[in-house]
């Protein structure tokens, strides 16, 4: 195995060729990526994932998108409203800009909800069968998650359905035949099972070549951004710009910003790292640069940087927001999306699992 | 937790109870119970199993036989000839007289496979929720199988689909809302867990009554038979009576059992397995006891005893094997019952699953 920080500076190489080559010759990517339905989506998440993945189907990759609806329970004792938050979801991507498929079978970006897929359930018996349990105990994300389910106060100990969640996940993308996974660097070991499963596969079963693709990952330089409490953005923390919310909530959300008591406006991150957060959120949603938004706010203070901050939100949010509610109108056309994409992904599922199951004999 | 052995005799004692309520009311009865498809099935099979499932499916409780093909992988890497081994189990069942539904949906022996039952797959993720990874490494049979897989010089340590094996037999057994699961006791923790889950999924989700039914162990009093190598009877070990084995075949393998030198045979199991195993085989098949047969055989000695354990096998499957000639040839029929099992099981579980769906909210 090799050292952390060079499989990591090896990932961030190799996720520069791979940007370069998406952009020199779109169509030979597929892409699956997705969001667990626990909450309505947040600014993180906008500036984290959605805009690049809208950007990704823009310039004419294939994007899947799975709401993991089944995979809700990995870290939670109660799922919540899931079949609400599925809606959230659907609505956040859509409205971010994601296009669908319309006439032809391929293209665009199909959504769909994993427990419309049986398909890709079939493929955890074959794929749990060539993974060990100590890999997986092994695994960071694992255990990372295993950790903060336990802060959380989850009743018992880590469940089986926790363990296996990487193999969940690897069924998620080797069931659609993505080559690419856009990945934080914290959920890198995540897709190593993926690409783990799909290499013992192919080795014991694939002597006529290949019979699952080998996804590789993406890295996205996408910053962290923080809560207004300084503290991780979560959907249910209370502490996240919901892309949902109005323009009141959002001014009232940014006000309560913890800050500091220093006049001046400066970007420090490592001295003060909720001010620069809230730089940071500004810069991103204007075009510029939290320096240069420090710069503007200068001896303005905390009241300045944050009436600055929630124009910029607010305005660079506006047209998002105005789709969304008028998505939020369409049930018809929210319901097509989904039969749609479930109509893709079974599809794709279906021909992966009848490829699994010719190779394993069953 | 109670004493193993007290909750032995707890289960012995409700077993009792249940076999007089099935002979009572068979109608309020349902019975999941399979086979793994790694090879034909054996006279041990025949005697421990499969006369038991027919007995109950003809007092008329409905019995579902599951050939379990995605868990072969279970314990071996290597999965064999799956699809003509699930033609060999499927043969076996038939032949030793599982009656099969005709015109009603309800009632006789559906006989499914597993991979044709994608609802059965999609519990798996609710059901992993619901038990934690410590209490799968504390089960017996998982503890187990995972040192018989060692034994057998699996390459890699414990898999994934070994340590969940107990919640796939529970999604088995909790898809088809079975209420009765016939096991030998070395089972009896498996279908713990699947009572686990089901008491866990009703406690959190059923406050309007329990949404999955919890099963019931139905322990039967079949007698263990060794193989002709005084080991334990295994379909890949060369030391069974398969069930389609011709008549000459049977007399080859008894011929070659272990015995000892003695020439005047008595049953005693303590000193003399291999002999008293024999004598078991015999008198099970001749509807005698092992202690008349040797008296029978008195002084002639192995020679005289594997003539006449050999003639009572032969003569007690010779219907069976004449009935499987038959059914081998009529491969319409096997396809239609299959079908018609599949059709059976994918309609419980997909009752199944949608309650459970419903109830987690996905």
């Amino acid at each position: 195995m090799s050292h952390p920080s060079t499989s990591l500076e090896n990932a961030l190489r190799r996720s520069a060729e791979l940007h370069a080559q998406v952009h020199a010759d779109p169509g030979r990517f597929r892409v699956v990526t997705g969001d667990r339905p626990t909450g309505p989506l947040h600014l993180g998440h906008l500036l984290g994932t959605l805009a690049n993945r809208v950007a990704l189907q823009r310039s004419g990759v294939e994007v899947f998108v799975v709401i993991a609806d089944l995979q809700v329970s990995t870290d939670r004792d109660d799922p919540g409203d899931v079949r609400g938050n599925v809606r959230e979801v659907l609505l956040d991507n859509l409205a971010a800009g994601l296009e669908q498929a319309t006439r032809t079978e391929a293209g665009g970006a199909p959504v769909f909800v994993h427990s419309a897929v049986p398909a890709l359930n079939e493929l955890l018996l074959p794929f749990l069968a060539l993974v060990t349990v100590a890999e997986l105990q092994r695994n960071p994300t694992v255990r990372a998650e295993a950790a903060a389910a336990r802060e959380r106060g989850a009743r018992r100990g880590v469940s089986g359905l926790l363990l296996t969640y990487p193999v969940h996940q690897a069924a998620d993308v080797l069931s659609c035949g993505a080559n690419l996974v856009p990945v934080g660097q914290d959920q890198l070991p995540h897709l190593e099972v993926a690409r783990t499963v799909a290499r013992r596969f192919n080795d014991r079963y694939g002597a006529g070549g290949p019979l699952l693709t080998e996804p590789e990952a993406l890295l996205s330089a996408a910053p962290l951004l923080l809560g207004t409490d300084g503290r991780k953005m979560s959907k249910s923390g209370g502490n996240a710009i919901a892309l949902r919310a109005g323009e009141d909530e959002t001014a009232r959300l940014v006000r309560s910003a913890t800050t500091d008591g220093e006049r001046r406006i400066t970007y420090e991150p490592a001295r003060r790292p909720e001010v620069a957060n809230l730089l940071l959120t500004g810069a991103l949603c204007s075009g510029t640069t939290p320096e240069a938004l420090a710069e503007e706010v200068g001896d303005g203070g905390a009241a300045r940087l944050k009436a600055v901050v929630t124009d910029a939100v607010n305005e660079h949010l506006r047209p998002l927001r105005r789709r969304r509610r008028e998505l939020a109108g369409e049930e018809d056309h929210l319901r097509a999306v989904l039969a749609a994409g479930a109509r893709r992904a079974n599809a794709e599922a279906g021909r992966t699992l009848a490829r699994v199951l010719a190779a394993t004999g069953a």
